[in-house]
């Protein structure tokens, strides 16, 4: 089984990020050493150096850059220049060092002892993940969120006993290869991607999120289920209602976990998701978030329900606006529309049940 | 002279906001009493409902709506309430009431000790401003941002005495009515009212900045200051230049202040700001910021400095890609292509020196 | 009328802080340039370089050490070292630099954007002074913090057009000379001489605040009134009661003000104030805090509260066993206990009425 | 194998917490379900009532009291009454119910997005613990920082699934039941149970931390161990050295671990440990503290200090008043001076190895 570091490495080489910088010490140790071929280590002698390179080198190539920072005292030698990068919105990864998970909590030395609070002020994002199998998905969306814009630093720390644990593909699921595209999916080449890839889908399903539920909203995201024949959802334990549900349409909520909600669109080979959290379960299964064959492509202008995705690519930008750009690209669809009339939703504190009249 | 709360209130006008919720507390009273009739305050007998209701108006108006909160408690007291706002992305503006500034640091009774940090993890933005008049401009600050994508509350303290002092109009040319578009420009229509208002100047300028520093950015801003016919200027002590200073339409960086950077626009009636800061000043100076009949729309990916900027309206998204479609878009100008070669900007300790060749 | 500056110097040579270190920038010079004779600045050229010798000079000499430092990058570089001193428990007070306040809200360049939030996480306190007339008295209080027990490193941020504002001495009084003793009171050299103080009063007054309203807390201080034959008031609005209001040494609570809370001590020598602030003002009044020839020595349990404490000098320790030891060891008084019977308080909304009854 | 929730139980029993108050959702179900006969839950149907109650029942007994809040709208529901609780320095101990761990990074439905962030401004501690088995040490440490000097309201968050986790013997040696007296260790009363402890000692060693590195304190300490006949070690990496290293008694630092630690205390009844980190490991081993039949008490000024230590009992207070007032109070010893004079200190990046020289 592969370890957090090898899941690590593998979402560094994802995003092109094999050359990094740093200032090494004992809790980078097990991340650093036998580092594989394809990655250089570019050593400054103080953290200001070290992250300033990161700076320079994510300014230069336009493209996120890590810095391998030590334990608190090397994070605060380097906010200087994590302050730069913030102001000239450049997409710094500082990535510090923690004592093992046994003694953070008595305060052994070079222990982090504030990783979400020291770097306040100079990041977008500062998280320390609650468990190991979680590192690689975490610092999967320190990177998304350094990219998108406004672009700036962030910050991850990772307890050193980390690394050299097993990462259950159970897990993994949730670091799956995304791309979220840093361009607003209005900017016109963007939109053709986007336009493409639903074109493209012999049956697509939709789910709608709370950011519809405006006039706006509605009209365009019912224009576009009509001129798609598709399904619609509404996620899980929504804030608000983002599409009709006397739409014929409509099919009432995703479900609480990966299991329920993947069932649904059993049959769907792309999964068009507009303004909503993909996805916002409520429990934990060990499951694969869609079915074998579907996809999920995203629209969101939360750049953190972007970078947080559990799966799919994503485009930012304003949800109501692609789905009025995809509805009058779109050629009329010869699917027929969805059958039976669904009943607007039940709720029980059950699963969330579905009932059809014919 | 008009007093900081007169200058308050037509902020709010501005914006729309003259429903607002609160329950009142003594910090509060200078801003309440005697309200003008066109204001409407709906009480709440707990923060929980004043700001539940301010939510549930800024969720159904899809407007940035106002809760007045008492000091500290009262902002306590709401914050599960603006946890609710943020996870459902509503423009909550949160106004909370401040001791007088004689007494602050003595932490006297009804203190709202920590206006920066309290409201942390709950809002976009926090600030107490760092002296009366600039109440007017930090509330106008917060309203934008809370509009922006992504959406959310924010939080301005007032210490109660600043609401009666005079407000200096050479204070309030930071408050003037601007508009912040929160769609981003690259949706057609805000895209349209964009070009309508560069294909109407006269005689426009350019300031480009740092954001554009990329390959994509040189092709594009050359691109359009070609098509404009139109000087450009970096701003001041930029990060990075955004244009190349061997383009014959380079003019060197704007001045350190107000007058020495409103001089160079003399005779443009419209000036084009693309991925910079209006204005990255570094000298205070009581003085417009632009010439009489000079007007300014800037573009920017970054919502915290299109709310901060102190003059022109405003919109969201990539200035590159705004770049693009404006040249793209325009017809050729039958303006003189700027005369002269400007030689690269030799950098002193003074005011910037523009060498011109001819 | 001295200045901010003039003052703040004073409060520098009355902690004997006039060797300190720095590394400068523009937002500074207000400060440095011109320094008088008897200081000295030790330049260092990165703030890593500066904030640890400034460390050092606090470990070895055992007392606060200043250090300058340049707005938001300066203080980012410094966090390092701020971070170290956190950890050995050293007083490295930071100043750092800030725009004139008529620029920090438009992010002009060299604003220090986060004052209160960037030092989070290696700070006892982080401060930026509400107005000009407060910057000597929140620095005041933040070299006490600093010193007291855990001691630790603090910052204040001053933005650079208040040092040449003129020092109101009416704002000036809340920064007056005040010995605040890092020593608890129970170290027995401490305690003797705050006995010596309490037993050369001629006529002491007690003021006692809501951490004495312990069973243990009613029994030492009533001890202690009847043993001084003193007049005891409870401080404004309390959040409970510390005293007995049956007591016939009960005087109900002070005022809201200065000077209604000055009047009460009229004849009194020395005020004895215990587990309370110094003062809980309500209302700004720009008075003396005390009547002529009153002084006053209080006792905390919390370093912040005898940080500001507007007036007098502080022990540090647990109220209710100070007031232990002194009924013990002062001898019987031979002043006639206080005349007449105070009848429970009577709030009102309106300055709090006292009932006596003969 | 005992649960975490078991252990927490247990501590909550320690501490006398089995009245606690609450307004509860799913998150909190694993925790509150079956509660054990000897607890009471006292329901508030919203967050401000629970908390407030919890707050007064600190108040009445003097104890710290237990509220148990749902996932951040309930932690920010209740932030109103913990601002209360701060001002009234009143020990209330808020637990949060968090998500699973596998879902809180993708921001599932109830999770508690900012533990350490947004109850910053009211609480002096806030906290999730780093892995299930840490949360009945996390809440001790909270526990005893809620009451200490000045004592105030903590925060701990605590994910749904730790509850019914296995808690491991050797994990939980971090939370043996521990004394620390809230009385500063010069209280009269509590100095004299230090004494006697001291007294009864066979065979006691002594640790000096960095805290002693003064005139003072080197005077003190080396008075204490001459008095007692005692060894004296410094911790392990220390920042200074609070020992004479050429002193006949001194012996060198502690070891790096625990193993490496307890083995130097063997034959010794108890360890005294002054100004120091109990204690300063750097590597994590899976073994007892201290050999059987030895135990330690320790005083220190710094309250986290003093909630972190592993293993013993604390007094609170200047740790060189405490030794200087044992070496006066304590009778000559008969027992010999440590034999043999320890060289320096030789360090290498292995163990450190002590020079014995006759």
């Amino acid at each position: 089984m592969p370890t957090v570091r090898d899941a690590v490495l593998d979402v560094l080489r994802l995003h092109g990020m094999n050359t990094f910088f740093g200032n090494p010490g004992s809790t980078e140790i097990p991340f650093l050493a036998d580092l594989p071929s394809d990655f250089s280590y570019i050593l400054g002698l103080n953290e200001v150096v070290a992250a300033s390179m990161a700076d320079g080198h994510a300014r230069a190539t336009g493209r996120p850059t890590l810095v391998s920072l030590h334990s608190t005292v090397g994070l605060g030698n380097a906010m200087g220049a994590l302050v730069n990068a913030q102001h000239a919105h450049s997409p710094v990864v500082a990535l510090v060092g923690q004592q093992t998970r046994a003694l953070v909590h008595s305060r052994a030395v070079l222990t982090n002892e504030h990783p979400h609070v020291l770097p306040l002020g100079t990041v977008k994002f500062a998280a320390e993940p609650v468990r190991a199998a979680r590192v690689p998905a975490v610092l999967s969306q320190a990177i998304h969120l350094a990219r998108l814009s406004p672009a700036g630093p962030v910050c991850v720390s990772v307890p050193m006993d980390d690394w050299h644990r097993e990462c259950d593909p159970l897990d993994a699921r949730y670091t799956l290869p995304r791309h979220v595209f840093a361009d607003s999916v209005l900017n016109p080449s963007a939109f053709a991607r986007l336009l493409d890839r639903v074109r493209a889908a012999r049956n697509p399903a939709l789910v709608v999120g709370p950011a519809l539920d405006t006039e706006e909203g509605y009209r365009h995201t019912t224009a576009l289920a009509e001129r798609l024949g598709a399904p619609v959802w509404i996620d899980w334990l929504p804030d608000r209602c983002g599409f009709p549900t006397g739409h014929p349409a409509f099919r009432g909520t995703l479900g609480p976990d990966a299991p329920s909600t993947a069932a649904l669109f059993t049959g769907h080979d792309l999964v068009v998701a507009l303004g909503c959290r993909v996805f916002r379960y409520f429990v934990d299964a060990p499951a694969p978030h869609l079915p074998a064959g579907t996809e999920l492509v995203s629209v969101t202008a939360d750049p953190q329900d972007a970078a947080t995705a559990v799966v799919g690519d994503c485009y930012l930008g304003a949800p109501a606006a692609a789905a009025e750009l995809l509805a009058s690209a779109l050629p009329a669809t010869a699917r027929a529309a969805p059958g039976g009339r669904v009943l607007p939703l039940a709720y029980t504190d059950a699963a969330p049940r579905l009932l059809t009249a014919d």
